[in-house]
């Protein structure tokens, strides 16, 4: 993780900063101290996921946030500004909200895996935030929260990807109550992988990066875009879409390669196709 | 939760009793000690249901049970009598089943949370009950079963309700055994939101009705119908659906104020739609 | 689970070894010290799963591995002597990943539920053995990893199973940095239902096995073929088809007998249909 080279976003300003290592791009929301997912946010955030998408260097993103806060969601000012257009916010409402929905699902489709680097506060849409990640790690000082019900807004996009992690009560009394739940409980109730002292945060976020950087990207895009096209399937599609998928993936030389060197107990060297 | 008004359902007795309290409605399953649910059971539930649903004040709906069983599920004597029927009983039991799903459905859909105030023991649909509340609180000396396997009549109406809130493996160790968990794992496995001491069940129950009844009705009634239709959407049509009811509720009169009163610091007053 | 008779699969030698006792077939995969799915392995499986669904007295399926590991998932040497073959092993991969995918259905569709006995490490495709079973015990030293992703060939069809009982996180963390997890965690996260101290694992299987047979087989055959197929309906389709099947299981004599019994406080007598 040397070497970090930082580059400002194109446009109006550095929201989110886009720190580049070998091999990872960490895209850091630097709109402290709330960090809210306004449209430029959101906007930067789909940016820097595209590029790391392009670059066949990449193997990992990390999403942080800047200061204290993870991010807090939607930007509520710049929401409610708009209500004063002709046509009471409609447009502008519908434009962030199928962004935000753009941007979650950007985080999945990424042919990288994506580990959220959480913090300190994720609410609404920024604990959907979270939740979109193929991976999670949390300070022990994290905290998390779908508080839209309190100001008679719904979380219910966040609620999409909370309640394809969580358990449905667990995730009803998130949405329901709006009460904030602690990093150990998102850990026991499957949103976070891990909790770790906010000193190590980055060092275990790290870990976790050159672990996955280590593996051949092929075979970790082919598995990363089976696991989400599978898990909308029935069982028997599942399987036969899945072992199609192996067949393919057995016969790429990084496979080849990967199991030749296991069997000649040597370190495989990847094609990085 | 005071001033509660105590009215009996109409017909034969009072099988379950139903207590109203401002922004409230307690249907206490009242035929101890099984508390079973027979078709009257049932249909009192349904009425209570309804009525709730119907009343614009009432915000949360509580289920419990009179006595030390909260409910032992359907009413074994009620199907066994019908074994003489000119059919052998195949007309009364699928009327039962279709209205134990009926029932069930009826939880899913209202348009309140439905709480499950949990006193004891909780078996079969009783556990099937449980599981299709939106929360769920247990006493500490709830225990929790799905015997049916033990009486050659499988569990299989109870297990759609539970393997939607259990892991797999939880689910089938309860149905393919009939054995009892207690309240803590029914909370390890998801069954159950809290456990708390019995002379508290009902304290912390009213907590929970109280926060969510301080909450606009329309914003509770649009988040909760929006959970469980996504929930069986594919990731993108359940964002495409989910984005479209957030927009809506940003236009609603109730997100208007409550988002003005957060940026105002102020305490939001719903309209009550 | 005494006067156990030992009976080896026809073909070249007792790859899986064939334990009868009444009621149960202990299906003993005997390669050690890989246990590996070798194609062999697993014909030699689906022959013992088609025999015991073949034969009515029998009520439980127990899957174990000899020696220290359970199984290590997909032979890889086989699988790499194909790629000589003319098509590079493309039809080979092919009939194995196939074999696989019909080996793990084979168990979820069996009539008897399927316990997995797991005495030490479970990889990739024993692994999805593991998780492919209604239900699972390990012994306190066993392991769990999806390790494809070290070897460039990514757990495709081992996930199909894995995210059917693992959280998202959980499944994506073990599939992408391919490391191991205790037999603890597994418990914790759905995997295995139970950890024991290896000396007693014989034993607590032994128990399971014992109290699901002691079932009526028709009531744990209509139950488990039911559990699989609500659970890729939404939640009216579920309900509607649960409905149905509990008619018929009322209908059924062993249930007629089992509420019988328990109304009269005797005990059941199973007409083994």
């Amino acid at each position: 993780m040397a070497d970090i080279l930082e580059l400002n976003m194109a446009g109006e300003g550095p929201v989110v900063v886009v720190q580049r290592a070998p091999s990872l791009t960490r895209l850091v929301i630097s709109t402290p101290p709330a960090n809210a997912l306004s449209l430029a946010v959101m906007d930067a955030l789909l940016a820097g996921l595209a590029e790391a998408a392009a670059d066949r260097t990449n193997r990992v993103v990390v999403i942080a946030g800047e200061g204290k806060v993870f991010s807090a969601g939607h930007d509520l000012k710049e929401l409610t500004a708009h209500r004063s257009d002709a046509d009471g916010g409609r447009a502008f409402f519908t434009t962030t909200m199928q962004k935000c929905a753009e941007l979650m699902q950007a985080i999945v489709r990424h042919p990288n895996p994506v580990i959220a680097e959480v913090n300190g506060l994720a609410t609404a849409a920024g604990c959907q935030l979270v939740a979109s990640c193929d991976l999670a790690i949390a300070s022990e000082e994290s905290q998390f929260c779908t508080p839209g019900v309190n100001i008679g807004l719904f979380c219910s996009t966040p609620m999409v990807a909370l309640s394809r992690n969580l358990s449905p009560k667990h995730a009803m009394e998130m949405l329901l109550t709006g009460e904030t739940i602690d990093a150990r409980s998102a850990r026991d109730f499957g949103l976070v992988n891990r909790v770790v002292p906010p000193e190590y945060l980055g060092t275990v976020v790290g870990k976790y990066a050159t672990t996955i950087a280590s593996k051949s990207s092929l075979t970790v895009k082919t598995g990363k875009e089976a696991f989400y096209r599978q898990a909308e399937m029935g069982l028997s599609d599942a399987y036969a879409y899945a072992a199609g998928v192996m067949v393919e993936n057995m016969l790429a030389k990084d496979a080849e390669e990967g199991i030749g060197a296991f069997l000649e107990k040597r370190k495989p060297e990847w094609t990085h196709e």
